[in-house]
């Protein structure tokens, strides 16, 4: 391998807070190593049309706290074809780029994969996506902020669903993965939390809820938007028939969950995160994710990372948990 | 009129921030003037059903800081009859309760006006909801902090439009009034806001966010769930056929708008009102709800109070306001 | 006077939340009035030695919602000789600015007044400061905001405070001005508020703390840096002294207090006194502070706005308020 | 062992936010295997005097969010002393309390540990301390919150900072523990972090301040209270005299961070110790705090939990981490 001079870093994907403070400590760390870093803009999609920027420490400062990504982000139809990657390549080449630092989920590293070994070109990614649901991490940059984000929305709920005697469904995003819904459901005291990994369906939840104390002035059900039994809004069809005197709304929690200044966890694990992936760049790492696993760093293969199925944490455990709290 | 020894308080209609916060005061100021205080339970509901208890300093203590209402709020199809007006009169009598505090909106005063003046007892209104809809007072409790909900939620919207250069229509609450919208608009720098106020119309959005700046990376547009265009879906259905190549999304805010720890503004206008509408039952006030106009404690007739067209707020220099600031 | 076809705008003293929403809107206006606007950076200093930039609507581009001033801000020795202010004038005359827009407090429109009267130069202030100690304004620029992190932070303390059953002391900013203290103590609950505004002494907070509430689990007494009693530290000594068994902690909330995302009346009221502003220099007004009284704009002149004393505010009716909550 | 049929439960300490949710948990899952539950007020001063109050599933619904603690904490001088003990344990057989659950830090184990092995009495412990400084559990209950407390107070200090070139020095909690300092100083983005398990001293720390960038508009350096150049007075007489061009300031953030709603992490790990207590009591376990490592529950015997040095924590990859980001 050459040696590294310079080193490219991008955001792609769906935002998550804390892609700032990683683009940061990307940046620094290059600086500390006596390296470039160059920027580039809106993802693959800048990419492969050269939007490309220079980066010094200064461009990067007062930023660790805003959320979204001073890099933008964008999808790329560009770059799912072998002329876009070949194009992305070529500006690679023509700026003097020696690697890349990339900052998403699964589709992000997808891509990566795709690209460094067609290229034969470094390619080292940091786990950013708020729905936590990558291998070789045990948390995501971004899926603290977004649990603390669902936590003070439905705690607001709560006070307006314990004024009014409600039922209240509330969808959190996590279409394949249920781990929004899970610890921000524990976290709000959800009386059921109804994810893709388990199979409570409606009859499940209905027994709960009829299980439950009978005295209890609110309920919140946390529904994650990839759950089989389809979104808030069927929950919410199903239990009106069935429970007819229950006083039932709903809320999507939408957007706001990918913005908003990333908590103390997300920027810690985004800095230690942006260091890594340079130090591990200069190691020769390739084809990799930087992760922390039971607190320390490990880098893990892009094909191995984005198999997002994490049965331990839906564990029958955390759903007993679940169980015995809404007691 | 008799002597007032004992004041009933009940909160009614939608639950707003600050709601807690007026019921610690009229407790408070009963107990400074050595009355006894009975708090009812849901609204017009407990009134007619007799869910009184009694209410003493400790009652009220830490509760200044939640939102919601620790006296519960609820609809009453039973108010609405003669019959059970005339049952929550006598449960009036029964407890000795001779005059009554009630916190609510424009239905909480057309009941307490019905009901005022069908039994010639004294009524006292605090206005409390999020739509700061009613004349006689400059804000309402609960308003403030609502915009202030809107405006950190937006936030976060913001956050990740900026990241996609994507447009974001918001859906705020406001069935009548686009207060909410106009203030929370503003404070969110939004690049329009539709309220049904004002007839901007689909014509006139387009045609402002055709005369915007072209290189802005994302907009926003505030939309009244009460505008005649019809929420947030309307619109950017509406839009999308107009910009195909515009990445749009729709947020509803929804249910966190009426919860949260209220606003200093809020607790110190409940405190004052909830303060001053004890002192007006003393002082002999019945059928009026206690106000705010520029900074002068008023009182204002219940029939005059929900007239709640409020042409002042809306009026042009507010919308050129809009227009000047989305450049 | 000649027409004005370039507007410059500085910050000066003690940052405030909402400058950054006021800048934006000098900015929008002046553009949208088809004027330049020259960014004057640390104030009367950057205002002495020529740092100026050009601004245009991109350079306001989302910091609506950000804390601190973009134009930074500074004490000014140099201004306030009159060499510093004839080297001022020069400056502004070979940058072809022709009226000022000067943000900030009492010390800023002193000086202000001073050049606009030396130099007949058209200046025109915006009220920005966390005190709401201006005459000609009902708010200024950052209290709202201030007081609600005040009140955030007291929240906190007494959830530790009840837990302990404890007495805190918190000491607030403002000098010469309880507004902060009095507003924020109101919102918080506290049992005792001590401000220079009135003189309720030592003697007077330990009646009040001994005839309150005995079984009361936690007491907040609130209290303005400016006190004649002397600040947290010397209210806590003669407490310690008074009340032996109780126990006593003393929190400074200090800077926090200046910073943070303004509130939603602050971006508000900086929006439109931000506009009004440069409406007002079209119109030909000099020597004026914007402000907004009774919710009308109004200028006044800068004299009358820097005699700080507002009697109104805590007037009797505002000390009793205090007294009544705090059973 | 008898068989446990009702399961005492403390909180002693300092409070933590956090505290609550695991009261919750703790009462819910003792009514989940059908155990009796009593809460003892103000911790062992309560054990002592018996204090002691039934508690059931209604008891702790909504307190998840809350911070500090219901049951009240308080330091205990009897509980010191032999008579003391003896007359707590007197207390729990009159009671018929079976096995205690406490909750807090190192002193409240110390505690334990001695009762415990004095009566052969049961008790599990949790760990509840914002200082995260105990073995055997990767984090303690509101540590997480006191991080993003610290975070979001810089974050507003660091507004003003930046608007005026100033250097603050922060001081955090964490009187024999660098940990809320480290993480809390990485996420802001602090200059420098002092804490007692480095050795920076003042020279170190004005070395990093003179190696910085130049240009940088404001500086923050965090200062744990624990450290040995003695809180952030000392170092800012040091940093006066040896930089008197800065503009240097001092914030001492205070009990602010003990309070506060408890962040999403710290209510998800108090439900899961406080199942895993009421499980471990069910189980025999005696004389352990419940913990979580590698994200798996532990149990820790008292004795080793209390030996907080946890060099890890503060290895010197932590510390070049600070430094790499804070170019």
């Amino acid at each position: 391998m050459n040696k590294i001079k310079n080193i490219g870093v991008l955001t792609s994907g769906g935002d998550a807070p804390g892609m700032n403070a990683a683009i940061r400590a990307v940046v620094r760390a290059a600086i500390y190593y006596d390296l470039q870093v160059t920027g580039i803009l809106r993802g693959y999609e800048g990419l492969v049309h050269g939007d490309f920027i220079e980066m010094n420490r200064k461009s990067v400062a007062n930023i660790i706290q805003r959320g979204g990504t001073i890099l933008k982000t964008a999808r790329s139809d560009a770059f799912r074809t072998m002329e876009g990657r070949e194009q992305a390549h070529a500006q690679l080449l023509k700026h003097n780029v020696d690697a890349l630092i990339v900052i998403g989920g699964d589709g992000t590293f997808t891509g990566a994969n795709l690209f460094t070994s067609e290229f034969d070109f470094p390619v080292v990614g940091l786990p950013g996506t708020i729905d936590n649901d990558l291998q070789g991490t045990d948390f995501t940059i971004g899926y603290d902020t977004a649990i603390n984000t669902v936590v003070n929305a439905v705690d607001k709920i709560r006070d307006t669903a314990e004024s009014h005697d409600r039922l209240f469904i509330v969808e959190v995003m996590g279409r394949d993965s249920g781990l929004i819904a899970l610890r921000s459901g524990i976290g709000v005291g959800a009386e059921a939390i109804l994810i893709p990994e388990a199979n409570m369906g409606v009859e499940g939840l209905i027994t709960r809820l009829e299980s439950g104390r009978k005295d209890k002035a609110s309920k919140i059900v946390v529904v994650a938007e990839g759950d089989e039994v389809g979104g808030a809004f069927n929950v919410g069809e199903v239990l009106k028939k069935k429970f007819p005197n229950y006083d039932i709304r709903i809320s999507v929690l939408g957007h706001i969950q990918r913005g908003g200044k990333p908590s103390c966890m997300d920027r810690v694990l985004a800095s230690r995160f942006g260091v890594a992936a340079v130090e591990g760049v200069l190691a020769g790492q390739s084809g990799v994710m930087v992760g922390q696993v039971n607190r320390e760093l490990v880098f893990t293969r892009f094909d191995h990372a984005i198999k997002h199925i994490d049965a331990q944490e839906v564990s029958p455990a955390w759903l007993k948990l679940v169980e015995i709290l809404s007691l």
